[in-house]
């Protein structure tokens, strides 16, 4: 039998019980972390979100019920005790409660699918398969506590700016860059597809006059790709601004990505700590890197890249070696950017795109966009596009498009940056990848 | 020929231009909202996000160049203008600019497809189908002011009460809730669904310690509805939190709304007045209202409605005669509540679910939920759906599972209720319904 809450309610969490609360009644709700039994005294380990609290439970000092209450406890049951804060030199906090009462709340079946303290080691797999017990270890809450600090911060920041943050359709009915990697579904008698990227909706966005925009949204990507630094669904930071070009772009997105950081090493001392992160807070401006450089750098590295071709993998690790932080590659070829990017006003041949890296790993990409109906068409035609599937968004380039440019980042790249983690899997409560649909 | 931005950046928005900025120099961007050409004077009305400027250019004043060149402009074109700020009792803020140079960046096609002042009535399908137009109108993008800020007021409160933002998967391998609601994907060689509801995630996620999450996202509903209050794709604003029962769920969601009304007030003044909303801060806390009576209220005002009914929209009108604000429906009978949701200690036959209503609108869902195994096992034999399917649920609730409760509000249901606008697809930027998926 289990107990109900009753009017019982957590009064702290364990890391706030400090020994200014000496003498004080408290209640605490958690799981049985660890348990002792040394005969005349039971220790118990009580864990919630914040932290881990000693109770402590002499047979001398509480009655013989709850002390056998308390001897029956087992590990990760759910429990609230009521008890009385007492300084303990030798307890792990310098603080211990002596229980008066407790509440056995739920139980939980041993032994369980994987260990939560983290001493037994256990591959990604098992961990996602019970990740809501792989999400009780510290050193994974601690990516989560950092990545919602890290949206905080960044919708703080796009705030402050006067962006206005809007939401645009996930369904849509037809690809937004005219690509293949599209999950399609049935609407209806429809067919429609997932949007993989808010791209067009935000652009159309631009000739509402709304004028600065932000999305943090879910996109989804059909590749077929099993890597450790792509997922099928992921969230998307967008951010597009109307009368504006490519430099403004690279220039807002500099700054939120070091204000980002700057908040998160303010605010997540103790996460970082957990995950052994020296978190560096970035210079800006970010270094700025050509494409014909980059070109070199990797040819120099002994990796085989032709003027025009994107980075292959092993181009961005050369890459990598040689850029220690966060930078940008400017002046794409404007034949491997999509049709929308505006190519530049001296050469066309070069466009007004660019990627934001962080090391060997790509974080961003954004441009100035082009804003004139016809050179949007020709465009399209030139990448074998059919500018009739694209009425809807060519429409809205007719009637007073103004200039814009912005960008997309990819808010668990964005995580892996910050917290170091290899596999882009750790940054996703549940991951979706070309294997994984559940949980 | 259009002119580039170059180095052209805009100084203020329209609505920040005032008289303390007398001879200043400036400049403004956006579209030509009127131009009015009296022969020896041109008057240009310039529309940006914020306002609307008189761009006033007496052919004396300027050159003839820059005179012929804004006799040329057309409504809705894309321009910058520089330009002193100048005083003038007649013009609409008290102040105009005398241009010095003008940047033409883009066209607009004649005739628009939608008028742009608000002086021409359109149907919502005709506005929809072109709907960055029609979000030119200063009482469409007000709507949208509203519903931005009202996210940015929910986070804020939810942060100060210590929740953390997560994300949840949108791509689920089954029902949330066994219902038949759900728009099927090909998820490369696997069957799977849209999201309906991020009920199941956040419940696991109590498993995990998280303890209290909150969840601003799509959910994607097949429903074959073709009404003013359903969305095929909407923004659910989702809350869970571990050790509380379905009084504290209403209690902190009471608060939401309050909160978020007071700020939207004292925020959006503008926006509200172009709407002519009054918008009353609501009193917490809301009434309760217990089923029991809401069967009597209902059937007084000679609406039909048996014992143990879910509300019928007659039934919902009916209260919405007698209820004017915001209140809660308790007390809901268990057999037509979802399987999650806790029987009552007392009585088993009545749920801790709750409605939060607004006048005859449907706001919010929520309750206490089951946290026992076995109960909850029982609860869907007994609701006629199979525990296999929900497996990896489940197991969840197997290992430590605390007391939990939660809600989920419709977000364009609750801009509804500030907005007063009466069809749902006005409070969505590109809405999504039983015949619509483009733009």
């Amino acid at each position: 039998m289990t107990d109900s809450l009753e009017n019982w309610r957590r009064t702290h969490y364990s890391d706030k019980v400090k020994k200014e609360l000496k003498g004080e009644d408290i209640i605490l709700m958690g799981w049985v972390h660890e348990i002792r039994d040394l005969g005349g005294i039971i220790f118990v380990l009580l864990r919630d979100r914040d932290g881990i609290m000693q109770i402590t439970a002499p047979s001398k000092k509480i009655s013989p019920k709850l002390f056998e209450d308390i001897k029956k406890l087992k590990k990760e049951a759910v429990i609230a005790v009521k008890g009385i804060v007492q300084e303990s030199p030798k307890a792990p906090n310098g603080v211990e409660i002596i229980p008066e009462e407790i509440k056995f709340l739920n139980g939980s079946k041993l032994p369980l699918p994987l260990d939560t303290t983290g001493n037994v080691h256990a591959e990604i797999d098992t961990r996602l398969d019970s990740r809501y017990l792989d999400l009780r270890k510290q050193n994974v809450s601690a990516i989560f506590k950092i990545k919602s600090r890290m949206f905080h911060s960044i919708r703080k920041f796009l705030e402050e700016k006067d962006y206005r943050e809007i939401n645009t359709p996930k369904l849509v009915a037809s690809a937004t860059e005219g690509g293949t990697e599209l999950f399609p579904i049935t609407y209806f008698e429809k067919e429609a597809f997932l949007g993989q990227s808010p791209q067009l909706y935000k652009q159309m966005m631009m000739a509402s006059g709304f004028d600065k925009v932000f999305e943090i949204a879910p996109i989804f990507r059909a590749e077929e790709h099993d890597t450790l630094r792509h997922l099928n669904e992921a969230i998307s930071i967008d951010l597009e601004t109307a009368f504006t070009d490519h430099e403004d772009a690279m220039e807002i997105l500099e700054e939120l990505i070091q204000r980002a950081i700057q908040d998160v090493k303010e605010h997540c001392g103790d996460a970082l700590k957990t995950l052994e992160v020296d978190l560096k807070v970035p210079e800006i401006p970010f270094p700025r890197v050509d494409y014909d450089d980059v070109v070199d750098i990797v040819t120099s590295k002994g990796v085989l890249m032709n003027y025009g071709e994107d980075l292959s993998r092993a181009a961005e690790k050369a890459m990598g070696e040689v850029m220690d932080g966060y930078y940008f590659i400017t002046g794409w070829p404007t034949a491997i950017k999509p049709f929308y990017v505006m190519p530049g006003s001296e050469d066309p041949e070069k466009s007004c795109a660019f990627d934001l890296m962080y090391k060997d790993l790509e974080i961003s990409s954004g441009a100035m966009r082009i804003h004139n109906y016809d050179l949007l068409v020709q465009q399209m035609k030139d990448k074998g596009l059919n500018p009739d599937s694209f009425e809807t968004y060519l429409q809205a380039f007719r009637y007073g498009m103004p200039p814009h440019s912005g960008w997309g980042v990819g808010a668990e790249r964005f995580t892996m940056s910050i917290t170091g983690v290899k596999n882009i899997r750790e940054t996703v409560l549940f991951p979706r990848d070309r294997r994984r649909l559940t949980p």
